[in-house]
């Protein structure tokens, strides 16, 4: 039996909120077994642009990263919030080591071509080196990766935190049970944003390329759906998606979607 | 017998100088053996104040850390350098792998406390984890800190790389034969600055007081000397201080100094 293995995804806006985040990490820190934290962080980086005159361009809710965005993107991703949340974690006891796709070259990326959008300095995942990944967890350690990768030629690229995710699930499932969980700040996928009664309890393939057809799940859902599909398709166990404190803390009551095939 | 290690401390203004960065990163990937990198990176932190309107103010040489800027300390040393050193060297076929203090909790500080002058958050190192810095080296890894710790309360600290680098050859001299090099702008301790004929090839303690009673060797000098006696006297092999280049390319008409007991 392969063993147990957590990846966790925290969201910006959880990052962003003290409170939750002092929560979330605390729950986190006890989450039993392997496990590893992706965080996200985009308003920091927006906040830290909109103070030095750097402009924030997305398009389909992915950031367009100049130059200059990249450098922010760094500075904040992998200095201020992934050092902040691995402090925190240490002193919750979690041995927590913070990582960027570069460090130990564990996650290549090559930037991607241009099509009808540049999107600049963006990554989109070659390779995992799983075995580092699991040398780590094996010596005791969390690892925390932050959206930077790079290309293997001394550049940098800014990642979706999501798919970051998903490519880490993917290539720990050759020695993991992998479970990921995706949190943010809603309490699942829901049918209609404005209705807390609408959540959707399970959510397999059909019935999500139905709610996509029928424009009821749009935006930003659909680059993290795909990412769910993609990894279940690639022997993750189980993925859920919802509010981080209840499913961490295993609240029974947890209103969390279970994305299934 | 022990196995060789080198650790070396790139200065700031090496840092800055995009040219003299590239030949000493080809550099320090092509030095044999077990190896580990430690940075500063004052002037873009200053630089990156300027730009946000935070104030630097330094004291005998050192930075006096607000909140304010210790964020920008984390942003700049811990994420814009160390990540952009890391792919760099990455790109050389170097497996960096780049670590803050707080990174499974590797270096442990105290925050200062308030005599004269009130530093704010600056650590003083308390502990350092040998034994998974030597895990890492084992993986393969080559490890590339920043000047930043953490107190194991949740709270990153600033601490001076000098300091870093001699408390890490401390720590790990128990299992190494380690080299310490200091590698900075100038080829060598100086009697004269001005005078490139005055390099000291051989300093030991004796005359490093003597000049230093003298006020011949004088400011940031100083504590990086007096770093190298205390790692001399606790058990670190060799020490030397000088150009990096020069150094790390084993030329043998170095003008590098090497300190001694």
């Amino acid at each position: 039996m392969k063993p147990k293995l957590s990846i966790v995804k925290a969201g910006g806006a959880l990052i962003n909120d003290g409170c939750k985040l002092y929560a979330f990490l605390r729950d986190f820190a006890n989450l039993p077994g392997d496990k590893i934290l992706i965080h996200g962080g985009g308003e920091k980086a927006t906040e830290l642009g909109q103070r030095l005159g750097v402009p924030t361009r997305m398009h389909d809710g992915r950031r367009i990263t100049s130059a200059e965005t990249l450098e922010l993107v760094v500075q904040v991703y992998a200095g201020l919030i992934n050092k902040n949340l691995v402090a925190l974690l240490q002193s919750h006891g979690c041995n927590a080591l913070g990582l960027s796709g570069a460090d130990g070259d564990v996650i290549r990326a090559v930037k991607r071509s241009v099509k009808d959008i540049d999107y600049g300095f963006v990554g989109d995942i070659q390779t995992v080196r799983a075995e580092l990944v699991e040398h780590f967890l094996e010596s005791g350690a969390v690892p925390v990766f932050c959206a930077v990768t790079h290309d293997g030629q001394g550049q940098l690229l800014n990642t979706n935190a999501d798919t970051i995710a998903a490519e880490i699930a993917i290539a720990m499932a050759a020695s993991y049970e992998v479970s990921l969980l995706y949190c943010f700040t809603q309490k699942a996928v829901m049918l209609d944003i404005e209705d807390p009664a609408s959540s959707i309890g399970l959510l397999d393939e059909k019935t999500y390329n139905d709610l996509r057809r029928r424009g009821i799940i749009d935006k930003g859902m659909i680059p993290k759906l795909d990412n769910c599909f993609r990894a279940l398709r690639n022997g993750v166990h189980r993925i859920k998606i919802g509010d981080g404190e209840e499913m961490l803390s295993g609240n029974r009551d947890s209103k969390a979607t279970t994305i299934c095939l």
